[in-house]
């Protein structure tokens, strides 16, 4: 079956619970917290190296959420949902200085032992993460306005996702610990932020072809973070051939 | 060293050769003749099911191709560049009937057993093969005409390469032999594109600068070919794991 089948034919509107639990389905089905990545990180699996990998192509991801926040902000026309909106870009960007998420995750990379300027320089993340990356930028960009904050509902399942993660990193990579902010900042601003998507398109969706392109724009999220996985995966864990040019850990 | 590292300081213009031979090296160091994947096929070791998960995917590609040359028509200005442009449009799209590359390919995956509704339709691509693709697409219409000519260059490479996989198909996969008429085709097509682009670029290229724009754009183009590789090599040989939802051979 492909990702871009069409559902079986429906054309009743979904209850906000239906709704709800059509997004849910997605996000078991295709949320990154299944990847083989994933899964040997959660196992104390990975090398430093590995894990430096993970961290700087994922910066690239990181650098553009604000800018993806600023493209959906620039495309709706009522003040209300922007002022909701132009919280992300702040928790990205930081109040008065750089102290956001991406300051924060920076300190991640700095933790693992990555130079802060290879990191924020992104010429060492993989072609294919970049395409991928870039592909989330389009969507938001060229969709529909309720494609572009559906696209967000990840951060339904990403509170799970983060407090196995924090819990695996601090077991397994004790020398991490100190970098892990982060994590612990998203833990409160995921779920609020995917509440306030979620009211939105719930309430924007008025047909049952608008949620099923909601529905369509979460997996096709899915997509773009699996995708990014499987990249360093091939890169750096099996078969384990970064394209030429491509990071190498301890070059 | 990254794909994005700057070259060594160097503002002298390159002559004709130099610059012929700068984009040569690229094409040794990172064309996919080289891909583990392209390996194995002229190796007559890929299965018929990851013949057919090449050739679905790379279809993706060669759909793309004649948009890809109309938004390069569409950017320029000069009558005698569009006249000559315009050829490669009509290669892939056929003169009056659809006889031409993108049907050539059709039947080629047709040859391997796949049914041409499922290749036209796109459903099964990889998602990490359409944002490389799509990369392409955003290359060619955001940066200059001299760069998004340039990233043609790889056609400076294809003859070769195409020589050696038809001699590997017929010895290796005889069932596909009927199938073989668009590498036949781009035998004579790509070798005369390629000459007159890379007179394009040798031309309008008139800084050491946009001589580097240039050949690092054959550079970026090359890893658009190579992570469709990459992704095709992680889903279908090793390890094996096409993302949720992907085609799977014999389903």
């Amino acid at each position: 079956m492909s990702s871009r089948a069409v559902e079986p034919a429906a054309s009743r509107l979904l209850s906000v619970e239906e709704l709800h639990a059509r997004l849910r389905e997605v996000g078991e089905q295709r949320y990154h917290h299944q990847h083989p990545f994933h899964l040997l990180m959660h196992e104390g699996k990975l090398t430093r190296g590995q894990l430096q990998a993970w961290v700087l192509n994922r910066y690239y991801y990181q650098s553009r959420i604000p800018i993806k926040d600023a493209i959906i902000l620039s495309r709706s026309d009522d003040p209300n949902f922007r002022r909701a909106w132009r919280k992300r870009v702040l928790d990205h960007d930081g109040e008065n200085s750089p102290e956001g998420g991406i300051e924060r995750w920076i300190r991640l990379a700095e933790a693992t032992g990555l130079p802060r300027d290879q990191v924020v320089g992104c010429k060492d993340v993989l072609p294919a993460v970049r395409y991928a990356v870039d592909a989330y930028i389009d969507l938001v960009k060229n969709r529909s306005l309720l494609e572009a904050v559906a696209s967000s509902l990840t951060e339904l399942f990403s509170r799970d996702l983060i407090t196995l993660r924090m819990g695996a990193l601090r077991r397994h990579y004790p020398w991490l610990s100190g970098g892990l902010d982060y994590f612990e900042a998203r833990l409160d601003q995921a779920p609020a932020d995917a509440q306030f998507a979620f009211q939105f398109v719930a309430d924007h969706a008025r047909t049952y072809a608008e949620q099923e392109k909601a529905i369509n724009a979460l997996r096709e999220k899915c997509e773009i973070l699996w995708a990014q996985l499987d990249a360093l995966y091939y890169a750096y864990v099996q078969p384990g051939w970064p394209p030429p040019g491509a990071f190498r850990p301890g070059e």
